[in-house]
């Protein structure tokens, strides 16, 4: 086949396809109208401005990964603030984490968990306790009935893995809206690591629905399949801007996009070839549609300080 | 070939290979002791402290990529600070940088030179630019006998490709050691631009030493053929710690590495997979090897505020 670009007007109407495998409705991913939803914090400083206060309040549960709790704790200036977001877990080697941080969380009730595997990440430990959280049968209770100085009775080294392990095959899941903050824009490797997670979760827990929230973008995997991409026409005016199709699993083609300024059909895309579709923007009404050979990650420029009036 | 793992001590002596293509030194890099050297600095905020004086004065040639300028102008206090700091070119579109930036510098003697082609981003025309500085047998004379106003006597749409295409297969090169600032942790479809510039770079103008530093990383391409990085050991026990290798152009396979924390041998490596060496480090006392199947990125992270003591 031949490749294709076209150039669009600056607004277009696009018809939704009859068939896609994937769905995601980018002002309703971050105000979630359902309680399946968490809010991850990773261990970097959260540069999301005020309106970090609303996502807050959008999510469900809210998990921060060891030193993410420092980070959650510094964000605010005293503890009267800082009671009012008190996350439900802090999980992890808790090698970063702050004494002072720790105490004032356990203090307001948090469920502290002791992860010491170095055969996986804060990241990945923050994932199969999410699992956990929604779909174990026994892991509320665990908690509940548990308490810190027994790390709940879950093995301190990969006690979580283990938990998940055993049930995993047996969970009937519904879709978990996951927001992570500071998975980007820290050290290098961290933020390739966060990319990989992007694919590996895509294959192996396909019920999250997972997106990196940055200073500029909303970072998220474009599974095979055919994938809708949904918004309020006011959200797009004000708040979306240009946008990336990012091969960063490998070389692979886009069969074809709609709704953006330069779709594209049959468009082979390669990072070692330089041939990226970057600096390209939404222009459809009130939806885009991507359809790929493999898995590529789609970025979203965001305007941050008009998001808190669109959710 | 099975694939290995080796876990090494903390500092072990690496004996440098017979055989390679390609020997970089990390702070000989950073302090260049020739003058085919050049920074350049891209439109995001400045972001490395204090050490960016120091490395503005180990680097003989200073650009600016369109708003960059207004970067480096805001990273002083005032215009006695700025002038100690005056760049040798501003480049690109134009349509970032500030009329009060833009008017300082040209008072201040900088070749600004205008491309409006909307074919390469301002990155490709720096590069362009950097290698007519070096390599181009009139470019020089063209600067000092033009002005602004004619834009020096350069299409003012992409006279700089242009320039450079009809010279550049007869030029004799040396290697350009080029730093470049602002490269990562923007937009994060400009982060992936810029490591597609890594690997388009190193085909088409090998003669560029091509690395960015972050506030957190020192980021480079890995080529074929074996890879020889070497450092003073006082600037490894203090600058340098965790180190990343990181697969994305695709899919590949590390033939072996020597001097890394965690050493591999025909260690197949994939973001898709999940399967990527990050967290890693740098245990050779004063080198690590590195020979690849096919170029990757490596990233290094570094202490910057012990930075200006040992370059």
């Amino acid at each position: 086949m031949k490749e294709g670009v076209v150039e669009n007007p600056d607004s277009i109407l696009v018809e939704k396809p009859a068939f896609y495998s994937h769905v995601l409705d980018l002002n309703g991913f971050l105000s979630p109208d359902h309680d399946n939803s968490a809010l991850l914090i990773l261990n970097q400083k959260i540069n999301i401005g005020e309106v970090f206060s609303k996502l807050w309040g959008n999510y469900n549960v809210h998990i921060c990964a060891d030193g993410g709790a420092n980070r959650l704790y510094e964000y605010f200036a005293d503890d009267a603030k800082r009671a009012k977001f008190v996350p439900d877990y802090i999980v992890g080697d808790l090698d970063s984490v702050r004494h002072e941080v720790l105490t004032f969380y356990l203090e307001n009730g948090v469920s502290v968990i002791g992860q010491s595997s170095q055969y996986s990440t804060d990241f990945t430990k923050s994932l199969r306790l999410i699992s956990l959280h929604f779909y174990h049968s026994e892991f509320l209770k665990m908690l509940k009935t548990g308490n810190f100085d027994q790390n709940y009775g879950i093995d301190d080294c990969d006690g979580l893995e283990q938990l998940y392990k055993a049930e995993r095959s047996s969970w009937v899941t519904r879709d978990i809206d996951l927001l992570v903050l500071n998975a980007i824009d820290g050290r290098f490797d961290q933020t390739v690591h966060s990319i990989t997670q992007l694919y590996t979760t895509s294959r192996t827990d396909v019920y999250y629905r997972l997106c990196y929230l940055t200073s500029t973008d909303l970072i998220m995997l474009i599974p095979t399949g055919g994938a809708l991409i949904t918004y309020d026409k006011a959200f797009k005016t004000h708040c979306i801007r240009n946008c990336g199709l990012l091969p960063l699993g490998g070389p692979t083609v886009i069969n074809s996009t709609r709704g953006l300024k330069w779709d594209v059909t049959d468009w082979h895309t390669s990072i070692m070839e330089g041939k990226v579709s970057s600096s390209n923007r939404f222009v459809g009404e009130d939806c885009c549609f991507f359809d790929v050979k493999d898995p590529l990650v789609l970025s979203i420029e965001l305007t941050l300080d008009r998001l808190s009036d669109f959710i």
